[in-house]
């Protein structure tokens, strides 16, 4: 049975992998390449997560489901792209649940193997965002999270709310709903009204 | 004694540290420069594949055959560039040998760790190709087997067919020898005839 | 009590997190891109060799002083530019201390795990040169050190003078800091003497 922790990791997962695939056909990569590109950004961040708290092999790697998602962005460019664009708002939207979902099942995850606060903000961090920049360093651009809307940060904030209940502080089932709920409405809102962080000014450097 | 194991994997791996130091020396990197970036070609994929299943410290950076190969290379570039060149047939012989290769030992070794399908073709074609994806981005492209020729996929072939071995659905000496001679021959044809995998069709993307 | 070990791996660690910062605010990056581009400079080299040895977490990411040696380096960029640029200089000199005492540092802990020389002089060069590599990929240049400088070589050099007490062939506490002060000088005079590595010469390839 599918559950709604399910639902979300897949639809999550499935946005993730259509923004890889979709930056690999306008590259111009040849078939392996958009896969690559795809499977890289759907479980990138996992992968990294999973190598730093050793749960090896890498859970992105080995999942089913996920290879499923993989391969529905593959058909979806390969075959719908129309589709795509007509359902751009739709995809922003599981992205941003996707960001998160896996911000918080990130920090769990990582605290539950470390008990450790700074490594599972990060973590759950990079869960939700390294994906994404593997992406845009494979395809030759410093990461866009760097200086583009509010992304990796909406994560940390889901992060950080997440551990209030891994570590006892609220019960665990309001604190995860809290902490996708957050991260969600964080990353949408600075979408809809195009609200990014401050840059640092020069003055001098 | 050296086996014919030990000959293929040597000279896979000098053909792969090569094309590194070629690689180096055309981006005026120093001494350095082309040294680290011989290693990463030479070892990288195979790094990689190592700390996914968390064989540690990874094989490729202990290895004094390893090491005698990138030295090799790296007086090639230094003292017999012409040399090189009039053996360039042969390189990319040895280099789709490599590719074959490692591709079959990755997925076999993937498997003897892991015992799942997805992961150990996913990690035969990262032993083979991840090297050379990193020579790629440490020189400021994105990978060139994201859109050229067909290179990783013959290695997901081979690693396939090496897994039937693994897996015991075939014996094991017949598995490699054939998954390393279709993958080594798809290279080769796929170089002679200049074939490449379709790429994806812009259709409003 | 603050022992001259722990002020030196807090100096270095702030000199590269300053580097790190500096980088990220002249590419124009925001508050967070700045924040990531800071940290992955100040520790990337030490978690990449603490993945390689299989010590998880890796240290560097669970560490407070590194997280405020970071911290400092932001609040410098963000509020103190001008001082930056005047003590151009001590940030030179620390970040050469930092590359000894990494280079020392590393090169020691992965004896420690693996009694490899190879593997030692390795990751002795990545714990103090991997960052600064990182933060070039991640602002889209090739690694500054395979073409600029004395720079990884001297920490080469550290790794293998302090490999000498590692492995008992001369008291610790002298390999230590010969090793510290060699790569240091190697350094610095490479620096004021602007001495580089020599380059392969183009002969055909």
């Amino acid at each position: 049975m599918l559950t709604a922790f399910d639902f979300v990791d897949l639809m999550g997962t499935f946005a993730f992998a259509l923004s890889g695939a979709t930056a690999g056909v306008k590259e111009d990569f040849d078939f392996f390449g958009v896969f690559a590109l795809t499977t890289v950004t759907a479980v990138g961040g996992g992968v990294i997560r999973d190598i730093c708290i050793s749960d090896l092999p890498p859970a992105g790697l080995t999942s089913i489901p996920c290879l499923l998602a993989i391969v529905a962005a593959l058909v979806c460019v390969s075959f719908f792209q129309r589709v795509i664009l007509s359902f751009e708002k739709a995809t922003l939207f599981f992205d941003a649940l996707g960001l998160g979902f896996f911000a918080a099942f990130g920090a769990n995850k990582t605290w539950q193997y470390s008990h450790n606060v700074e490594l599972s903000i990060l973590l759950g961090c990079v869960s939700a965002s390294g994906g994404g920049c593997l992406r845009d360093l494979l395809t030759g651009k410093p990461p866009g999270i760097f200086s583009q809307d509010i992304y990796a940060s909406a994560a940390a904030a889901g992060a950080a709310l997440e551990l209030c209940g891994s570590a006892g502080l609220v019960p665990q089932s309001v604190s995860a709903w809290v902490a996708v709920a957050t991260c969600t409405l964080i990353r949408l809102i600075s979408l809809k009204y195009k609200i990014g962080l401050p840059s640092i000014k020069h003055n001098g450097l």
